[in-house]
This record gives structure tokens, sequence and C-alpha cells, in this order.
């Protein structure tokens, strides 16, 4: 029976610190449940770019899309890089370079504690974004023009392909039908970006015209934030571009207790068989780094998101439902009231779901 | 003493119907204070267009430019117009047309009832928003290729210049600097637009060198919305783009207790003399037209914005507290925990303010 190989990657700031609770969580799993996974830590991001000028090798990158399964990263950023140089080359070349083309996010609390609005409770907040991930304004189209200058004039393009828009959108209403979701709503600004957003309003029409089961309807991006915090039990799925994607579930992290709670699997979402990449929302926080206080609990809640990608989804359930416990018992780090380091934290979870799974 | 003309449109949906609410405010400080002001009621917005086809006619622009110095505007948008057609050509007619360059949005929570967060109350929501308003992805630049093919590409493009950006982030340094505020927070996505962020981030440090005495910071947008809702304590004065300021705003509206309560002023800040107008952050909200049930606060509240600018800004810190007094003793609309109709929260505020007023 061949082994799923996992890329593994730590990056910068507290990436590594939390992704080292992700990985014996994984090595749990390979131990405990005889999960067929294979683990290859790579040494990608800043200490490696500073040490020898490699962002993201051309053989790693082929390396890993001909042999894994997923890769687990943590976060890039470092204050010795400017302009986040090695970061974009790493991020962007998986998500563009392997074509993930759906950065599915769940925002979903996993304590009554942790929900910041009044009068709501965990059950709540419940729901998945599904960001555009390989268009928009990302794709970094645009310049400046005289430069430095009184008249300069600078500008990105915000490109949309029908291709792109469409397979969004349809990875969305095809994740609400698998798992019994009857709401789909797309968020756009067709009422100012009248070109871009005039595709994604007219796809979106014709999309949802072919799944007659699920109900769906369409909100400006500015209505949509507001909604969702006035009303977000509304949401169930949320399908929407690159940027907005990208503003929508750091307010979900909001919800959802902080960025150290958000998880993201990004995906190319009609062929599973192709490596996808798994990372917690949130960057590298170097300020936090090397001191035990990171929440390890979005790394872990995503090698979740793994697991069930790789065919496992009971283990995601089990995750979560242990992270909820640790969160409801106290036994977590500060940022979500605890007193707990990043070690013991993960350690608690990790402990509990390998008495749940039993001797090997 | 040359009286100040003040143009109003109702417009759309519940538009002409808290605008009414708002004229009478005006009335009333026409009558009880002698503010020498001239109101100058315009027929503009879907009725008229689906009557004769006119959106916003060139000799009314003109007329407006040359002889107000303000206009105070309801909604724009009816189901009967596809596309907001006549929407745009008002709206943005007055915001491109009078280069009305800083929308400024105070997103200030005026009730302790009205915060949905916990653990935080009315004193917490305290910060204006600075949204640029004649540039970025609302230029309508772009277009789309090979439309309605399999290989249709749309663009909108997201100009910026650098006499654009510089002139409405040095607004809000001197709106900190002439109000007491000491911190400047700037949101951008440069990150990820490189080039058109690159420009704000840039402009945006030569600035603020110039304001020794304002602290600033920066952050990128989809932080901006988490920290939004996590600490909203720690912002005073946020400049942003076209679009994250639509979207801030909305998001900000959220914690003041929804859109009944979001005011803003579009002005040209450099030149307080060129007209500006005033609009409530609200939609025309079509299904409760015409049911005196839209809140008239947030039309209100953006009289008092109009106040302000003409030189009377103890007027809108006297509309500001009895709309305040409104909501605390449930004088006010269903949307913000009241039972009474649009006509009789207008009228409370009104009774108050003209008693407070004393007789002409
Ligand atoms: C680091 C940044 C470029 C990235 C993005 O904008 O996609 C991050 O915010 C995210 O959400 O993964
Ligand atoms: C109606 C729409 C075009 C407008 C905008 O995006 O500016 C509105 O949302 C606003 O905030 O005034």
């Amino acid at each position: 029976k061949k082994k799923k190989k996992i890329a593994i990657i730590g990056g910068d700031g507290i990436g590594p610190s939390v992704i080292a609770e992700a990985k014996l969580l994984l090595e749990l799993y390979q131990e405990r449940a005889g999960l067929p996974i294979d683990l290859w830590e790579l040494d990608l991001g800043a200490d490696r770019y500073l040490r020898d000028g490699t962002t993201f090798p051309n053989q790693i990158q082929i390396a890993i899309q001909r042999e894994c399964s997923a890769v687990l990263l943590g976060a890039l950023g470092d204050p010795r890089v400017p302009n986040l140089e090695h970061a974009r080359d790493i991020l962007f070349g998986m998500r563009f370079g392997y074509d993930l083309y759906a950065n599915v996010r769940p925002v979903r609390a996993l304590s009554d504690r942790l929900v910041p609005l009044k009068g709501r409770t965990a059950k709540d907040i419940d729901f998945v974004v599904f960001r555009e991930n390989t268009e928009g304004i990302y794709v970094g189209m645009g310049g400046q023009f005289k430069r430095g200058t009184p008249d300069e004039v600078a500008i990105n393009e915000d490109v949309n392909t029908r291709k792109g828009v469409e397979r969004i959108i349809r990875a969305a209403f095809d994740y609400a039908r698998a798992n019994g979701r009857t709401r789909v709503t797309m968020a756009d600004k067709s009422n100012a970006m009248r070109h871009a957003h005039e595709l994604w309003l007219r796809v979106f029409h014709e999309v949802r015209a072919q799944y007659p089961e699920i109900q769906s309807n369409h909100v400006y991006v500015d209505a949509l934030c507001l909604y969702v915090i006035q009303d977000p039990g509304q949401f169930q799925v949320i399908v929407t571009n690159n940027l907005f994607g990208d503003i929508v579930t750091d307010l979900g992290a909001a919800l959802q207790g902080g960025l150290g709670m958000a998880a993201s699997a990004n995906v190319h979402a009609s062929d599973p068989a192709r490596v996808a990449l798994f990372e917690p929302v949130h960057g590298s926080a170097p300020p936090l780094a090397g001191k035990d206080i990171a929440n390890p609990f979005a790394a872990m809640l995503t090698a979740g998101l793994l697991l069930a990608h790789l065919g496992w989804p009971e283990e995601e359930r089990r995750i979560e439902r242990w992270v909820s416990q640790a969160l409801d018992q106290g036994m977590c780090t500060v940022d979500v009231g605890g007193t707990l380091g990043t070690r013991a934290a993960g350690a608690w979870v990790r402990e509990q779901i390998a008495a749940e799974l039993g001797p090997p």
C-alpha cells in the first residue's frame, strides 16, 4: 500500500513551533492509527533565503507536485526580508503553480466563550468560505508610471476569467451538495466593478440554475461584512473572489476567536488527487516567535483539514472535537483565554486523541 | 448676509422618507436658530429616470456646483432600473464630478445597547474613516474580452495617482491634527497589490513624517477587519482606498447598530468652500419603502455633518446627543430596538432640539 507523502514547511516566525505541534499530531496518527502517511520536512523560509538566496527552488516545486499528496505550511514573513519576497515566491508559487484554485476556509467557532458577539453562541458561527485563489488582484498585473514624480500613476488589475470564476462557484455549490448545506452566498462588488464582477454575477446566475435544490443569494461585499456581524447564522457557504475572500476570512477569524483558530485548505477542487496546500490563516507573527506562546490550534485544525482531504474525514472531526474540549477546559494558550504554552496545549489535545485511539 | 444653498435629493426607496425627516430638521434650524440656509429640492432618481430618461442633467450638475454649498442625498437604487444606471450617474457624477476626494464616515456608537460586541460599550466605538472617493477600482477602467465565450477575460483596474493618494492621506492627518486625535491608521493590501499599494505605502511614509506629533501605523486591510472587531478602541482615524473604505465602513456600521445609524460626508477636503455631498451610508432598501419603518437617524446625523461642514459644529453635536437620547429612551425605529415609525422617531428628536433652542 503506497504511503501518502506530506511535505512539511514550518517557515518563519511562529510557523515552525505551531507546525511542530501539527507534525507530532500527524506522527501520532502514523503510529497509533497506522495512517499510511510519510512526512517530508523541507527547509524553506527566511533563514534559508538569507543563507543561500533560495526561495522556492524549481526542483522542490516539481518534486512536491510529483511526489506529494499535500503540503503543510506554517507561516512566511520575516522582518529581515523586505517586501515578503521569499514568502510570495513560496506561497503564490504553490497556490498559482499547482493551480490550487479553491482556498477553502471554514469559519466555525469551537467554543461559545470565543464568540465576540452578544447573544450568539458557537453554533451561530458555522460557514465555509470558498475563496478564489488563482486570479483577481493577486495576479500582479499592472505597473507604475512616472514613478516618484508628482504625476505618478500606479495600477493593479483585477483579472478574472470565465474558467476561473466558473470553477470556484461550481466548487462552492458542489461542496454544499456533498455536505448537506442548503445555501450558497456569492459576494462581489458588481455595482462598482462593472466589467470584472459583471462576469461573476452572470456566471453565478448560470451555475446556480444547475443546482436547483440549493438556495442561493447574491450580496455586495460591503453588505456581506455587515451581515457577517449582524446575523452570521444566515451563512453556510460563501463564494467570492481572491481579495474579498482574504478580507472576509480574517473577519471570520474574529468570530472564531482570532487567527489562532483559523484553518485553511488550498485545493484544485475538481481533482482531489492533485497536491493540495494546507496552512493556518495566521501569519508568522515575528514578535511571538520562540516564546512558546503561539496558539497551535489553527495549525492542528489545518492538519485535520489535511487528513480529511486525504480520505480520513472522521479524524478532522475528532481533532475539532478535542480542540473544542481544550478550549472549554482552558487547556489552551493565552490568546484564547488559557494559560498553557504552545507545546503544552498541543500535547493536551494529542494525549486525548491518543487515549481515544487506543494502543497501536 | 448671503444664504447657503442646500440641494436636497430624496432619491429612491426609503430615501425620500428619511430625507423628509432631515429636511424638517434643517427647516427647524432655519426657523428657530435663524441659520442662513436655503433648501432646494430636486427631483432626481428612478421615478424621474423612468418618466423622462433623465439621470443627472448637465445643467443641474453645473447649477449645484455654482450655487450650492452642499447636497443632501437620500439613497438611490430601484428594482425597476437595472444595473443602477441612474444611481451611478448621480452618485458618481457628484463624487467624481465635484472631485469630492474624501468620503468621511464617522463610526461612532451612540448607545451601549447597539454595540454588538461582548464587553464593549459605545465609548469603544469612536473612529472616523477617510475613504478615498475619486480613484481606485471605482474609475471603471477595464473591460471584457471574448465576452460570453469560454475564454472570456474580465478586468477592472485599480487606478491610483500620487496626487490622489497623497491628498486623502494628508486629509486624514489634517483631520487628526485639527480634532485632537492622536493616531492615524492606513490600511492597504500592499503585500498583494504591489504596484498600486506600494504607492500608498510609500506616500503614507512620506506624509506621516510631516506630522511628527501624530502616531500612525499601517495594517493590511484583512487584519484591519479583524482588529476592528477584536479591539475597535485602538482606532481613531483610518485612511484607506475607495474599495476598502466602502467595506470597512459597512463593517463599522455593524458596530454602530446597523446602516440606519451611519452617516457620511463627501468633501473636497482642502477647499471646504466647494460644494460637498452628504448621504447616509445605507441604500434605498426598496422593500422598506413607504412603510414608515426606515430609521431616519442616519439621515439626520448626516444633516448634522452637513451643518458642521457649513460652520455649525455645535449643531452636529446637539443632533448626535439627542439621537443618542432617543436610542436610550427607546424613541426610535424597530431596527434599533424601538417601536416608533420613521416620522415619530424624527419628530421626537426634533422636538427635543426645538425645546433646547427655545423660541425663534
Ligand atoms: C500574506 C498574504 C499575501 C496572504 C493573502 O493575502 O493571501 C494572507 O493574507 C492570506 O490570507 O493567506
Ligand atoms: C452604491 C454603491 C456603488 C456605493 C459604493 O460602493 O460606494 C455604496 O456602497 C456606498 O458605500 O456609498
